[in-house]
């Protein structure tokens, strides 16, 4: 059995689900190598011992530059706040290892652009945890498009709308631009510009417009220390064209009541058509405009048949259900495949993947700042 | 243009059903005849003119049997409470004239016997009013069936539930079985049996269990002398099976809260499955499990494509949906082009087929009364 | 019984439409005007004699100027094509004659500006036949927001998608400029900038960005003779935002696979949030944000209660669905109860109001056609 | 911090759930108890030890009765087929160990009946794993239930369909009543009796009428020896009547094609319904029809708020959902809280509890079998 020492830079949410997807694959896959919870990194204050204890890291460490160079470890994995992505990242490839990055890839496009060279003159490996594609739902879908079932493909709707940011919620670090780049943008675009791009297999080439808005402009500090200023965006709206020819929009939103984590894309072809929401993340819709005529319709595919569906043949019965923290473990799964040389099940996105994602997230904002369309050529 | 001479006896709300029906059918159909609504009965108390004049009514009276005798009529469409379908019927079959009756055929099975019988022996045409047939969801169901979509039939669950009847509603005719013969079970049981006969294509062997229940016992009588006894059910469940083989529940409800008119079936099959709902009428649910395995689902067909759906081309475009009342108008169509000797668009139930519906109603009963399986051959 | 004399200018799909509303609304309502179906234009080559021996108008008219002149006419009702909405409305205020016309108000902005206006001088009651508005459910999505249900609304998304106009589809005289004046975007986007307006009870200020797109750029002539050019959008999409503040997306297409008819729109408040969709007409999506969070969900309206319902009462039974006609039925009874002097139901649009809608169509189009955002005050 | 050794007996699908559980439950709660994964016992073709390396328990053993006797271990969980449950438990109790067993409890009600007397005579504490109560969704049903949301309750209605069993499956264990001790009857039918007494606090009082039903009569010998008999049922449908009054039906089937894992209910009150469906198992559908009627309608509850839904605060953030094996998580989360002297979150069942599960699978056996109702009086 071969292993690899996985070093955790971060805690936080995504520290938790990605502990949990190291320490779940070797038992519901069988990875070519066998992933070992060496060590994780968190500043003092965060306690990272405690993390450690909880989630069976073997050790803590509050020295995440010594980490990052230990010959002991096989593969760094980010889960910092944004801005940290490029020094850790760099900091890793310099050390010769490959990188696993949360998402987005960075804090800013020119440290992405950074991220994308290192890795290239280094020729390491690097991962941008991009988890909605492994939600079997949304690899099928890849598969679908890529096997021609639709066609030429002329719209993608797509919409990340949650509605946790009422007027109640304080100002918290994830409303200043200093500490989060974004608002709901970096944060839930960033998904839907992945998604689509995978599930497309086309770039997007053309920002047209876009609407950033800032719904609630002040908060209450959370040190009860009155008002502080909102300086990230609510909502961002953006409407584009793909390189095949599709017209497109996009919207993500943080006050879009009902909607918790609406996740969704629509996606029409000439032959047939796309439907899905991260709510119900087991099920894809797809239309299928070759069938006969009276038996065409919206068919609710249940994408959990172990034969014939991604990834779900190693997790419960048809039908067992399964949810979030899924999506990270079969990613966890095609990353040790890749590092074992092996294919992934669907196309992981790398730093250069990722960076064409972050272009799109920054002509947006410069669409919606300088009121014109932008062409992808602008943002490099 | 060759026409015929209608004449509705009774109104209530079958009548409007059935004025509408009649008005509309050669406005959006090619009927082979064209309706001419040429008088409509009622007691002198319900004020048959006024009726007469809301619908288009060319003549009103309060005479049911000088009516139907009436050389003028050509088609004597019956509308009466349960209890006068048979009396009128066999007067209509005396003088030689079609009939079309409201469902349930009689109020009861020794007059639903009677009327098959005047019926077969003065070689009359007969019609029931089982109106949900006429969706085209449903005929398009009996089509895929017919055609061998499913496979043998296994499972058919049907229920038929309403909730108006809570505490507050007074003794209504309804809840007294002398004016209503019974409560849910022959008003919306009476459809579900119908309609899956229909779309199965098999007939009902035995019921094998029933429970008859009335949940309030009593009610405020409407003119407010006191509470009344209901001496009828609430709600009627049975288990049966069908002369192919498969199990099936049913059950009728008038206190199922939540559900206004939830008519509906499902049936799986070897090879495939579909579902039905009223609420959602223009829509059928069908599960091909002949497809290939990863794109199986439940399809949710529109089915309002003029070329391939029933009697939709004579209506609206593409998913500009119709609603409960072209059900009757579809099947005034049929019940047209079949007076004129033409096919029907799918099926159109007689006297004959009603009384097989009218023998599983009774077998329920008998079931739920003597509590033993009751086979439908004991029940002629 | 005080009657009114109507005058049905055109024939066609909303002919057709037409003639049943006024045939069929004194037969459901109880209009304080009872409107005669006194005379039907059509060209020659029509047969608009065919066409009032089918739907019940007592002449026909090859002749539409004299006819809108008649004193006998009481009501001007316009079906034609765009081109002709202007002059035949004008000429019907000229004589002094209320108009009802049908959607979009006119195939320029500047002859929508002339409507308005000489319906001001003349002091002439108009109507825009915006039927989604008196579907009971986009009624009640009316009444919410306007008791303040919803609260501050921060999004609408709406879209209307089709699916017909796929390659095989010949060069109707709809994919031609001359003829239609705009392909989905008048057809379409008219019918949700009209709703959400409607609904929100607020005006668009700004036309932020917008797409034109032709997929299709090709069609063959339907006389066989080659092919010929498309000269009408096949889907356009645009961003915008909302007087009280709400930031909105729109989207028309007539290629979005799997799409028949949907016209579509959610709109999220601070309180609580809508969502609408025609093809399942009669439900309305309500998510209350003021309920208790652990029964916070999005409920299923089904909007067939007669004593709570807009319009339904003078229906069918609760859950016994109304179609897509019955929108064109309630709006007749409200232009019905205008014209006696009463109040409508929901609020009718007149010509001023559909000139505002007209008003962002065009926006909609210089955005596209300009790149660059578009002020409504430029749009007048 | 206070730990407690538990053993495993046996392995297959509910070994793998099982493990899962109490490898995940210390990692997102803060149980009372840290379950240490001790031992897990297995047969020894069936190689307990690379069971044990997987799934990371301490130590593999095939002795099972020296295990559950060992003073190491704290609680014994019983995963076997349903006819060793007896035996192990009874062993188990014997040494004044705490059992928690799998479903059904037993092979036989004369097993389930000596389980219960054992742990009662002992004041052992016990435990089934009827893991569906502990979906968010169904605990939040028993709660709404018990705070009197729904009033006095009237129908049950009841499904639990797979369709797994087609021709093509050969004579698997699961078709022999050797070893299975019923099909589709203990397997599923025995979950919705658990949920609907779980939800409606009520029991089951009558079974008034059942069908059981082999439809693949012959199977093909997994070892290609010919064909073998199924001496099990491939569906149960059965009628009832809950102790509150309510009238109730059943149905388990592994034939119902398009049904992979359909677990579902719907019960209907006086003042509101709900219903659920696993395979959307986050959702719960509540109707509340103490709402004003324009607003009432069936609110499909995302039941993942951290504050306001049982569990769910120890997972992710609203609407990132969770899938099947979390019901085990939830419920070893529970079980180790009565160990420790708490009160579990809602109801966990016992071997008492069970039993009475048992009672109403054997009643619905008798009556289809001997053809009539049958009293639950008559089953002990």
């Amino acid at each position: 059995m071969t292993t690899i020492n996985v070093a955790l830079i971060g805690q936080g949410f995504m520290g938790r689900s990605h502990s949990n997807a190291w320490g779940q694959v070797a038992k519901f896959f069988k990875p070519p190598l066998t992933p070992v919870m060496h060590a994780v990194f968190g500043q003092a204050e965060e306690n990272p011992q405690a993390f450690a204890d909880n989630w069976g890291w073997q050790n803590a460490s509050t020295d995440w530059q010594q980490l990052v160079r230990s010959p002991e470890i096989g593969l760094v994995d980010i889960v910092t706040p944004n801005y940290m992505h490029a020094p850790v990242a760099k900091a890793a490839i310099a050390a010769g290892k490959p990188v696993s990055c949360e998402k987005p890839i960075a804090g800013s496009l020119a440290d992405a652009r950074e991220m994308v060279e290192a890795a290239k003159a280094a020729k390491v490996k690097t991962f941008v945890w991009f988890n909605y594609r492994r939600c079997p739902a949304v690899s099928l879908a890849h598969q679908l498009v890529k096997e021609g079932k639709l066609g030429t493909v002329r719209h993608v709707r797509a919409v990340y709308l949650q509605d946790w940011a009422d007027e109640n919620v304080p100002l918290l670090w994830r409303f200043e631009k200093e500490w989060a780049g974004s608002g709901a943008h970096g944060d839930l675009n960033a998904h839907i510009i992945d998604m689509t791009r995978f599930v497309t297999g086309q770039e997007i080439t053309e920002v047209t417009g876009a609407i950033a808005e800032t719904f609630i402009k002040e908060r209450t500090r959370p040190d009860g220390g009155g008002k502080g200023k909102v300086t990230v965006d609510d909502a961002v709206l953006f409407l584009a064209r793909f390189s095949g020819g599709a017209v497109a929009s996009f919207e993500a939103a943080r006050q879009a009541t009902g909607n918790q984590n609406r996740n969704y894309f629509e996606i029409n072809g000439a032959k047939g058509a796309l439907k899905f929401d991260f709510e119900r993340m087991n099920e894809l819709q797809y239309y299928d405009a070759t069938l006969p005529r009276a038996v065409q319709g919206w068919s609710t595919i249940m994408c959990t048949h172990g034969g014939d569906h991604p990834y779900v043949a190693n997790w419960w019965p048809d039908a067992h259900i399964i949810g979030y923290e899924h999506g990270f473990t079969n990613e966890a799964y095609d990353i040790l495949r890749v590092l074992a040389g092996q294919q992934p099940t669907v196309p992981l996105p790398d730093f250069e993947d990722a960076y064409q994602t972050q272009r799109v997230l920054e002509a947006a904002l410069v669409s919606a700042d300088q009121r014109r369309p932008v062409s992808l050529e602008e943002v490099k």
